[in-house]
């Protein structure tokens, strides 16, 4: 019996499959291991397996295949029909921009990454603004092909790319509701926490001990080490292939809490890929389903169920344990205070969950008018600071404070901003309707138990992979439309109802 | 300009230089870094990048190319036409045995190995036989395709892939050499070590004191940490191209100088592929000429250099720091006797350098059997014996200790064993020559300076990658034909005249 056109491509996914998994490597080696002198060689390697997966996945072969699969299609169940569709997704996006302007893009930030380091630590924007010109000039390019290929405008096509299945339209309604009623619930917030002391934290946690509870909490949270590792890099990242996940983190010694939330961030996205359905592992429709819903899993450990009131109480006792500590500023009520403080902080990696979407809204709006060319790179500083008065009540004062704050846009990642918003409010809403189902979830995490956590999200989530467009997953999960509605009522009744 | 069909062939090679960089790095951090349930994934990401890389290798294109590069070879300097001929000799060899046969023995070894395992454990070698005659059925039709590709008898094409250029005549003639003389001068080097008293070494010697003392050692020979790793795995080895070289090595808490000599034979290695013409490292001609040079290479520096009363000089103090160690035994004259040790030992990788080659002898002459079928894999037990009596005296008594101490039949290595007697035989002939051209060097050694060593070797071998046939190479560097009259005037002066 000779193999069906299906049959063939998933053959051919499971190489591309094999692929990224080496490529996943690599990066994880270059950022965890690799020599400091070693960047270039590196480079080569990844150029070469990168040109080679397009070639594989942009081939003439595989358009006959999915075409001559596609007339079948009726010979076909429905994950393998969902599996041909993602197929097709991957092809389309993959040939719709020519490899020149891909590699031209890929040098063009290389270029304006370095410049852009510079231009923080010089506080210069205008050594930056020349190079971040040339990005966002192929950029377009690459929307406009984008969209002429998905039929969707320029915008759109980038964050079709990082979220599919959404486009502004939605974002904008949930960016209104939020940003209606933001504002005020901040100024509450601060007001109300301003009324409660907090001791301050001090001391040195070294670096094995934040490591020896990072690992016991991952333990128990479920992450696989037999499967898996844990290690430090400058920046929280998750890579690898399920069967091999890697996830780091970064201590700060004066910080007995940071590492940890890096790595439960990190560990969200590993459970996330984790639970997608193992017959499916190699296949476009056994992947996670955008970045919107990455980002929904890992705010949703890190901010949610890391920074609650029962996962504290599973804590704290770990706590003491791995740092030997004691005292008044250790009681629960102080570090719940600790870890739950509203600030209106200047700088987006440093936001509190309630201020974090005004950070992201920020970017939104100013990345459409530079993509549009509404709003020309010169005049890019100004634009941030009136964004930032408007929404904060400040303007920063230093470049590592202002729109140099993120390195998104030297690399070229317009409309991924977005998902980072969306991810909250997915997170929140999927919280919502898990926590209504298994009434008893929080005595669970307050006994380190999260077995029922995420036995939900796989079975209502994880499970899917890519088989759902991401709306139709998240009312099919929660039983409601994708809105900010859960996010407003669980900031309200976490920051603004009577404490724990 | 158009490119010529010659600078698309380095195109091409510049882009299997990558591959073979990424998949030496999925090697490494199989054996260093991966989780221990993580084999399955593993496996799936290096055959999918091996099997690219063959088909990159034997395209039509590739041969169209050589082809046309050929015809104008005169319009090419000397170093191009070797770089041609190279990778025409790649492309040949990888074309010579189909992927299905390569994939056949691949799994047969991945069984066999298993197999191996369970006979030693069990004592037992009929539950490995079945196991190795599959192997070795396989490897004969490997090496009969071989040897119709190459014009060479079968054995000889399996060694041309080791040690290309050097054949069963030349190792014979070796061989002779050596067995007419090394039984000799083991009993007399044995008889005149029972004169002398060798203080015991005892203590114990952690893993990051070891580690520092390789550390200093390494980066005295010249390894280039900013380039390149040192890390722990079951066995030593050495991964990753140049610009990001990684050596490992293991350490043994009760033996002191294991794990650094293990590092030092790797480090030999490293600096071989160090040495390499810059300007063609990711070119065939820029690469090593064989294991039986890259065997001299680590030998020289673990066995000639590592263990010479010179290098010791500039040791001692080092050891005495970063063990705080004192006391009789650990005095110059008592740590010599223990490195310089002759015994009879059963076990290839503990022997000494005067009767390591007999070790090889005994697998050279029964491979060479077992592959012409002159003798059956379950009379392989008696055949062992009866050798290892007749060069050594004395019959093994367990597995462990007989035919099946070594992993590389089960791997389906024939022909491999002759390039590391080769290795010790090619190391001592250049150290002579090195010798009388530098006449200062074991003062430099003494005082911890390998410059002038790592100078000659990359003037007179190294610096010519792949260009020359080894035996050209030998001549030209030591001023005579290869031959084991170098590595006998060697072990007659080191083990039979007046000590130190």
């Amino acid at each position: 019996m000779t193999a069906t056109p299906y049959q063939l491509l998933e053959q051919e996914w499971r190489r591309l499959h094999a692929f990224r998994g080496a490529l996943s490597l690599l990066r994880w080696d270059a950022a965890v291991m690799m020599p400091r002198g070693s960047a270039e060689v590196r480079g080569e390697q990844l150029a070469a397996l990168e040109t080679e997966y397009h070639a594989l996945l942009t081939a003439p072969k595989i358009i006959r295949l999915l075409d001559r699969a596609q007339a079948n299609v009726r010979g076909l169940e429905d994950w393998q029909v969902a599996n041909l569709r993602e197929m097709r997704r991957q092809r389309d996006h993959a040939i719709a921009t020519p490899v020149s302007l891909i590699s031209r893009l890929a040098r063009a930030a290389a270029r304006a990454e370095n410049h852009w380091m510079a231009a923080r630590r010089d506080n210069d924007f205008s050594l930056f603004a020349p190079h971040l010109e040339e990005v966002l000039s192929l950029v377009r390019d690459k929307a406009a092909l984008l969209g002429q290929a998905l039929n969707l405008p320029p915008y759109d096509a980038l964050v079709d790319e990082f979220s599919p299945g959404i486009g502004t339209a939605d974002i904008d309604a949930i960016f209104k509701a939020l940003s209606r009623r933001l504002p005020g619930m901040i100024s509450e917030a601060i007001e109300a926490q301003q009324k409660e002391a907090v001791l301050p934290i001090a001391g040195k946690f070294s670096t094995s001990k934040q490591r020896g509870l990072t690992v016991e909490v991952m333990k128990a949270v479920g992450f696989p080490f037999e499967q898996g590792r844990l290690d430090e890099s400058e920046h929280p990242f998750t890579e690898g292939v399920v069967g091999d996940i890697r996830v780091t983190t970064r201590y700060d010694v004066a910080d007995p809490f940071d590492g940890l939330l890096g790595a439960l961030h990190e560990t969200g996205h590993a459970m996330y890929d984790l639970g997608m359905p193992a017959s499916w592992r190699d296949q476009p429709v056994g992947r996670d389903r955008g970045i919107a819903l990455e980002e929904s899993q890992s705010l949703l450990l890190e901010m949610i169920i890391g920074r609650s009131a029962a996962f504290l109480r599973y804590l704290l006792p770990l706590v003491q344990k791995h740092y030997a500590v004691s005292g008044p500023e250790w009681e629960f009520d102080n570090l719940y205070r600790t870890l739950t403080r509203v600030r209106r902080s200047l700088i987006r990696v440093e936001a509190d969950e309630m201020s974090y979407s005004l950070h992201i809204m920020q970017r939104y709006d100013i990345e459409k008018q530079l993509l549009a060319g509404r709003l020309a790179v010169r005049n890019l500083p100004e634009a941030w600071s009136a964004g930032m008065e408007q929404r904060f009540g400040t303007r920063p004062s230093t470049a590592a404070d202002s729109c140099l704050q993120d390195m998104h846009w030297a690399l070229g990642s317009f409309g991924y901003f977005p998902s980072y918003a969306l991810g909250l409010v997915i997170a929140a809403q999927l919280w919502e309707a898990l926590h209504a189902q298994l009434p008893e979830v929080d005595e669970q995490l307050a006994r380190g138990e999260f077995a029922a956590v995420f036995g939900w999200l796989r079975e209502n989530m994880h499970g899917y992979g890519a088989k759902l467009p991401v709306k139709e997953l998240i009312k099919q999960a929660s039983g409601q439309p994708l809105s900010a509605n859960s996010l407003l009522r669980y900031l309200q009744s976490k920051y603004l109802a009577e404490a724990p």
